[in-house]
């Protein structure tokens, strides 16, 4: 293929499509999009989406859990495509960039191909994968799970929301539960960061090593709901110093453990939460994440030592839940080499990072190389209305991905 | 006065008399006791009261709150009687002797007189308090702050239950808005210690030599909610960790300071409150208690302190409120002493300690010289159906009070 690095892609287009895209769902009220997977918010989404993918010429595909696919064909019939996707579902007034900053993206990305009559030898593609969020069906990585055969059909389908409406039901209500996918081939994400790094650091690319592993737990302490003025401080039982002490070592053992690693107490709450009584019982939930894997195994027996040794020392009951453990996730070395090498040689600055939070890209590594991309989040906001990146930002971003993308077709 | 030291009280009677007013309010479904103040649980425990006191041939008086006194004439019209009273209101399902005892005590107290043919110099009361939990008309002490004239009519007539229903209104409903009260002379409260420490160090009675001071605040953190995987640890400003670290402060400063200190933060609740969300808002309470001036001031500060340097750490917005702030009381030496003295005689076990919890004493030592006298809380128990004190520590400490106020008459 001929030399294309100085394409660039164009900028006012993306902010465009953003923009438009951000009204879609939008909500005056509270300022921020709601199109949570399968809604009418989600279908107007949607709808545009599958319109500029038809204006721009490229094939429009759909699948039994509505993931869209929009494909560019290459020369080579038998060629795999490269993929690039995200998701515009978005949480309860979620933001302007969070998943439609990959879709958007990718559809420029395609779009720049076209301006400058590029022909590739291997097909290219765009998918926008069905509730990423989880928000509103509570089985997050919905769409990329299914294409990527980590879950069944019958599996996605029996998960129903708050009200009793079925995923099926809703794709068809919706008018888009489809039969047609597309092949495996590589695959780029490219994702606003949702956390501070890049805009703290002042860098412009995230080259995004892998997502850390991920595991929840629900604790739960029960002593002695006492009175606070005649119970002796050595005669307690109190749940809520226990739990406070098992937030300060969660902090402490994610210090510790150091390389990115992240613990949380989100949750908290205590009966009979009155100002003069010794709390007796105590929930709390802890949420704990590590790229390394070695790393992330010993931090998860670390915090159930915490559970018990807390509870030890004020002579409590203490029960705990593991709700979530998912492992660390490591991307393709190639491709996040390639990421890193086309920022450089743009002109951009880049650094090596890990993700905190859950990406298609996790499912979709399992079936193919992939890599992702981050952009700045301005103070590291997302999921919420006041979630920003600068468009300069992302059109950088964008132009990796192009650069990124021109490499391997 | 001839020697009475020998003179005991009925324990067959004061058991049966604290059984009986059990039955009042009872509440098979929790096998708690519901006399909440001016309620008609309440109502059938005063009428059970006025019943047994007329019966003694006692002279009835009931005052514009509601306080009821059993009067017994002294030889010597002018003198101030000797008092004993506390009250017969409880919380909701609350136990078998928080309150009652101290009354039913009172009247075995004079009920022994009777039987021993006793006649004294100066009078003998009883009181029965309004209102002392606080737990439906949210001013507690009610009946005693009237009666030493802390509070006006107005003050306490003001105050009204979630319902919106008035003191004078349920005062008449009920039919105990009466028009005569007694003057001040000594006063004596039996009580149930509510605390710990005298079932675990197996001594029969507490000469209660005053009532620790008592500060409430309610502070409220705020930082920024972030997202927990995203969010390093060192860009945070986790307000959980931050109610965490001082509510382990508020514990240290208690034990620190010794003395019997107490601090607790009985309640805690968290903004958004969601797992995988850094708390961006975090309030919490502190109940301190002190029984020593200089210390109680002292505590305070530190405690205000606290708020401050936990919330710097972290880089946090914080506002407090002091909520009560009532200093410590000192009981009347002497009297402290001769129920010290009484006890010994009888040949119980009896140390001098203060109360944690705030009593009727506490307003009433302000017009009179006042003591306390507790006994033993199974397992430090109180304001619950499990709330046990043997019926066999309860006629101790009615016959401490027998002895003591023998000493004054």
């Amino acid at each position: 293929m001929e030399n294309h690095s100085d394409i660039r892609i164009n900028s006012e287009r993306l902010e465009r499509s953003l923009k438009e895209m951000g009204e879609m769902g939008f909500t005056p009220e509270t300022g921020g999009r709601n199109r949570l997977a399968l809604s009418d918010g989600d279908k107007v989404g949607r709808d545009l989406l599958c319109k500029w993918i038809i204006d721009s010429g490229f094939e429009l595909r759909i699948d039994e859990i509505g993931n869209i696919f929009a494909y560019r064909a290459g020369t080579d019939k038998d060629a795999a495509p490269v993929i690039m996707g995200s998701h515009i579902d978005t949480v309860r007034d979620g933001g302007l960039f969070d998943g439609a900053y990959g879709v958007l993206g990718s559809l420029e990305v395609m779009r720049t191909l076209n301006d400058n009559n590029i022909t590739t030898t291997r097909p290219v593609a765009l998918a926008a994968f069905t509730n990423e969020e989880g928000a509103r069906f509570q089985l997050d990585l919905m769409g990329s799970s299914y294409f990527t055969k980590a879950r069944t059909l019958d599996v996605v389908y029996a998960v129903k929301d708050d009200a009793g409406l079925s995923i099926e039901g809703e794709l068809k209500r919706i008018g888009y539960c489809g039969n047609k996918t597309i092949p495996y081939g590589n695959y780029f994400e490219l994702h606003i960061e949702q956390g501070p790094k890049l805009d703290v650091e002042g860098v412009s690319i995230g080259a995004v090593e892998g997502i850390q592993g991920l595991a929840w737990w629900r604790c739960e302490y029960s002593g002695e709901a006492n009175h606070a003025g005649s119970t002796p401080m050595e005669l307690r039982h109190d749940t809520l110093l226990a739990a406070a002490e098992a937030a300060m070592e969660v902090e402490k053992l994610a210090l510790r453990i150091g390389n990115s690693c992240v613990g949380t107490v989100g949750r908290i709450s205590v009966e009979p939460d009155v100002i003069n009584i010794v709390a007796g019982k105590c929930c709390f939930t802890v949420d704990f994440r590590q790229y390394d894997k070695a790393l992330f195994e010993q931090g998860k027996h670390e915090v159930e030592d915490i559970f018990a040794r807390c509870a030890g020392k004020r002579g409590l009951k203490f029960e705990f839940k593991r709700l979530v453990d998912v492992p660390p996730v490591s991307f393709d070395a190639d491709m996040v080499s390639l990421v890193e090498r086309k920022a450089k040689e743009i002109g951009y600055s880049v650094k090596r990072m890990y993700s905190g939070a859950g990406h298609d890209a996790q499912f979709v590594c399992k079936v193919c190389p992939a890599a992702m991309i981050f952009v700045p989040s301005k103070d590291g906001r997302s999921h919420c209305p006041e979630e920003w990146t600068d468009f300069a930002d992302a059109a950088k971003g964008c132009n990796v991905l192009l650069q990124s993308v021109l490499e391997l077709i």
